[in-house]
C-alpha cells in the first residue's frame, strides 16, 4: 500500500514545520558527496537492470500467504548482492546483513513481498514507452527491485554505514495478512531488540513521507440462514437479503473526511446453486482511520448495523425453517501508531526527501510501518521513486523514465545514509 | 428433479377434481385385462432384472453435458429391447420406437439421462437390504430402467398399442442443461409433430402427477466498476454496494402466490481482497412461475431493477476512475406451461394413479414437461415406484421391495396403455 493520504497530507502541508537545520546539515553533506554522486550514477547506470528486476520479481506470483516463490527469488538475489546472513524466516520473510562498521543500532530498510492478487492473476508486465503494467508492479516490486539498486551503488560507491543494514522483504503486508510478516519481525525475530530504525519502501512517490500509521478493523460477516429450495421454499428468509441490507446500509454512511475515516465492502461470496436459497453468504469490510477514536465509533456503527439486517430479514420473510443470523469473524486489525514529526529519522527523511528536489508530504497510512511506530520504534514509510497509479487493480502501473525514476530512488538512498550514519 | 412442490400440492388437493367416468372406464378396462396382469406379472418376475439395470445404468456416469457414455449405452439397451429407429440425435437424445397398429399421433415416454452430479463422483450403488443408494439412482436411472421393463413386459404379454410408442432418454434436463434435449427434440427432431402425449417419468412417487411446467428465467447480474484502494480510492463506486441495492430492491417485491411466483438471489462472489474495492460483484438470480405472463413482469421489473441501482450507485459515489455499469447474463430460460386437468391425459393418467390404489397428487414443477406444455402438446411428468428420497445429494436413494416398487412401476404402464390406446 502505498498510496498517499490526500486529505492528510494537505492537513500536513498547511501546518509543515520546517526540517530543523541540523538534520538538513547531516543530509546535505551525504548528498554532496563524491561517493554518494559515484552511488547515484551507478543506480543511472544500472538503471535497465534495475528496470529488469522490477519486470522479474513483479512476474513471480506472490499472493497473500502464498509469497514462497518469491521470497525464495529474492532471497537468491540477496545472496547474489553479497549479504550476510541471508535467511528466510519461520514466517517467511527475506533478511541479509550489510555489515556497518560499528555496534549501532539496526537500520532496517524493507519492501512487501506479497500482493492483493490471488493465485492465477496474470502478471505478464505490459510496457508501452517507459510505462510499465502489470499487477503489483508498484506495490511493492518496484521497491525490492530499488533496495537491490541501493545494494549495487553502495558497493561501487564504496560506502560503509555505521549502523548495520538490514534489507527485508516482508511477508502478509496486504489485507489479510493483516502485518504478520513485519509483526513477525518484531515480536519474535532475532533482531527484534537491536532496531533503532525501520524505512518501509511501499508504493511509487519519493515526496510521500508517512509517518502516522492508519490504523484498521476488518471483519468477516457471515449471514446464516436455514436455506432451501428457490421455489419450494420461497418466502423463507435469505440471509444474502440480509447481507445486501447491511451493505447497504452501511454504505449510507458519510463518514468524517477530517480525521479521514474510511470503509468498504470487498469481498463477497456465498451460494452453491441457482436454484438454492443460500444458508450462508458473506462479505468482508475494511475501516480504517487515523485517528483511533472515530475508527472505533465506525466499528460502533457497523456491528448496530450488521445485527439490524439480520433482525430486518427475520422480520421481513418467514423464519419457519430457522432465522437468519450473523456472525462477525475478525480478519484484521491493524495498531494506529506514529513516529514524531520532530523525531530525527522523520526530520533527517524529510530533509533527504528536499535535498533531492522534492516537497516532503507528510502523511498518514497503513503499511508494514505501523507495527513498529505501534511499539515505538522510529518507523517511516516512503516511496521508491517515478510515477504510477491504480495500485490493487488489474491496470497497476509505473513510469520507469530513467531521469525522474533515479532522482526518486535517490531520496531513499540518503535518507538510509542519514539514518545509519557513514564514516 | 422430481420433488413434488408441497405447497402447490396442498393447494391442488384441496381443490380436487374427480377423475372423470369416461377416463377411469378406459384405464379400468386395460388394468382388469388378462393381457395387463400379464404384463404386470413380466414385471414383478423381471424385478431382479430391473434392479440390476437400475445399477448398471446408475453406475455410468452422466453429468450435465457429458452423458454420452450413459446414452450409448441406453441406445444398446432399447436396441436388444427390439425397438425399430433407434437412434442417438444430434443433442445426445436417445430414442427407439415401438410400432402401433395404426396411425395415431405419437405417445412419448422419456426418462432423462443426466444427472447433477460432476465428473469424478462415486456412482458405485451400495445395498442395504432393499434399500439402494447412489447418486443418481432415483433421478432418474430408476425411471430409464423401469422403461425398459414395460418394454420387456408388453412384448410378453403381446400387447400392441394403437399408437406407436417412442421410449426417448433425454439429455440436459437437470441445473444448466436448461432442458437442452427435450427442446431440441420438440423444436428440430424428426418427430416433433407427430406427438400426441408426452410422458416424463423423474423421480418416484407413484402418486405425483406434474401437469403444470414451472418456467423458470435465470440470470447471472455482474456488476463492474472501476475498482481501487479500499482507503486511497474511498468514496469511488463500488459495483458491491450497487448489487446490494439491486438485491434489496428485488427482494421488496412482493409476488402474487395465485399464481405462485418466485424469486431468489442464489449465489454470490466478488472482490479480490479486503482492502480493495471490488472492481466486479455478481449474484444468480432465479425467477420462477407456472404463468408465463406473471414470470416475464416479474423479469421485466428484475431488470429495471439492475439498471436502477447501478445509476443510483454512480450518483451515489464518484465515478472519477469509471462508472458502475451491469451485465446481464442468461443462464437458464424455462418455458412455462401446463397441461389442464380436464384433459384426456391429465385425466387418464391420474385414474391409472387412481386404478393401482393410490391417490392423485397434482403438482407443479420443473421437468422436461415443461417443453411440450409451453408447446400445447399434452405432456404430464409422473413417478418410476417405489420410494427414495435425497436426490440431488450424495445420499440418494430408492427403495425397491418388490411388491411396492411392482405396483408403483403398473401405474406409469396403465397411463402409457391409456394414452397410446389398446387394440
Amino acid at each position: 500500500m502505498f498510496r498517499r493520504l490526500t486529505l492528510a497530507a494537505a492537513l500536513a502541508a498547511a501546518i509543515a514545520l520546517p526540517v530543523s537545520a541540523a538534520p538538513k546539515d547531516e543530509v546535505a553533506q551525504i548528498v554532496e558527496s563524491a561517493a554518494f554522486k559515484t552511488a547515484v550514477q551507478t543506480l543511472a547506470a544500472e538503471h535497465d537492470r534495475t528496470v529488469a528486476d522490477i519486470v522479474a520479481i513483479t512476474q513471480i506470483p506472490a499472493p497473500p500467504f502464498k509469497e514462497a516463490a518469491r521470497a525464495e527469488a529474492y532471497r537468491a538475489m540477496l545472496e547474489a548482492h553479497g549479504l550476510q546472513d541471508v535467511e528466510i524466516d519461520a514466517e517467511g520473510n527475506v533478511m541479509g546483513l550489510r555489515k556497518g562498521t560499528g555496534d549501532g543500532p539496526l537500520v532496517v530498510i524493507s519492501a512487501h513481498l506479497d500482493t492483493v492478487f490471488p493465485e492465477g492473476t496474470d502478471l505478464t508486465v505490459r510496457r508501452e514507452g517507459t510505462r510499465l503494467y502489470a499487477p503489483g508492479i508498484a506495490d511493492d516490486s518496484r521497491s525490492l527491485a530499488v533496495l537491490l539498486a541501493y545494494l549495487r551503488a553502495l558497493d561501487a560507491a564504496g560506502i560503509r554505514t555505521r549502523s548495520d543494514v538490514l534489507v527485508l522483504g516482508t511477508v502478509g503486508e496486504e489485507g489479510a495478512g493483516d502485518l504478520r510478516g513485519v509483526r513477525h519481525f518484531f515480536e519474535k525475530g532475532k533482531y527484534k531488540d537491536r532496531i533503532g530504525a525501520f524505512f518501509s519502501m511501499d508504493g511509487i512517490d519519493p515526496a510521500n513521507l508517512v509517518h502516522v500509521g492508519v490504523g484498521s478493523k476488518r471483519y468477516r460477516a457471515v449471514f446464516k440462514g436455514p436455506g432451501g429450495h428457490s421455489y419450494g421454499a420461497f418466502g423463507i428468509v435469505n440471509p444474502m437479503a440480509a447481507l445486501a441490507g447491511a451493505i447497504v446500509e452501511f454504505y449510507e454512511i458519510r463518514p468524517p473526511t477530517r480525521p479521514k475515516v474510511t470503509y468498504s465492502a470487498s469481498v463477497i461470496g456465498g451460494g452453491t446453486s441457482v436454484n438454492a436459497i443460500p444458508d450462508a453468504a458473506y462479505a468482508e469490510f475494511d475501516m480504517r482511520s487515523a485517528d483511533a477514536g472515530e475508527l472505533a465509533k465506525l466499528e460502533t456503527r457497523f456491528k448496530a448495523i450488521l445485527e439490524a439486517a439480520a433482525q430486518a430479514e427475520n422480520a421481513a420473510r418467514s423464519t419457519r425453517f430457522g432465522a437468519v443470523e450473523v456472525e462477525l469473524i475478525p480478519i484484521g486489525d491493524r495498531p494506529a501508531g506514529s513516529t514524531p514529526r520532530t523525531s530525527p529519522l522523520v526530520a533527517r527523511t524529510a530533509a533527504a526527501i528536499e535535498a533531492l528536489g522534492y516537497r516532503p508530504v507528510f502523511s498518514a497510512s497503513s503499511t508494514d510501518a505501523n507495527a513498529p511506530m505501534a511499539l515505538g520504534v522510529p518507523a517511516v514509510t516512503i516511496g521508491s521513486g517515478g510515477s504510477g497509479g491504480r495500485a490493487h487493480s488489474l491496470q497497476e502501473w509505473i513510469d520507469v523514465e530513467p531521469v525522474e525514476s533515479v532522482r526518486g530512488m535517490s531520496v531513499g538512498l540518503a535518507a538510509l545514509l542519514a539514518a545509519a550514519g557513514v564514516e
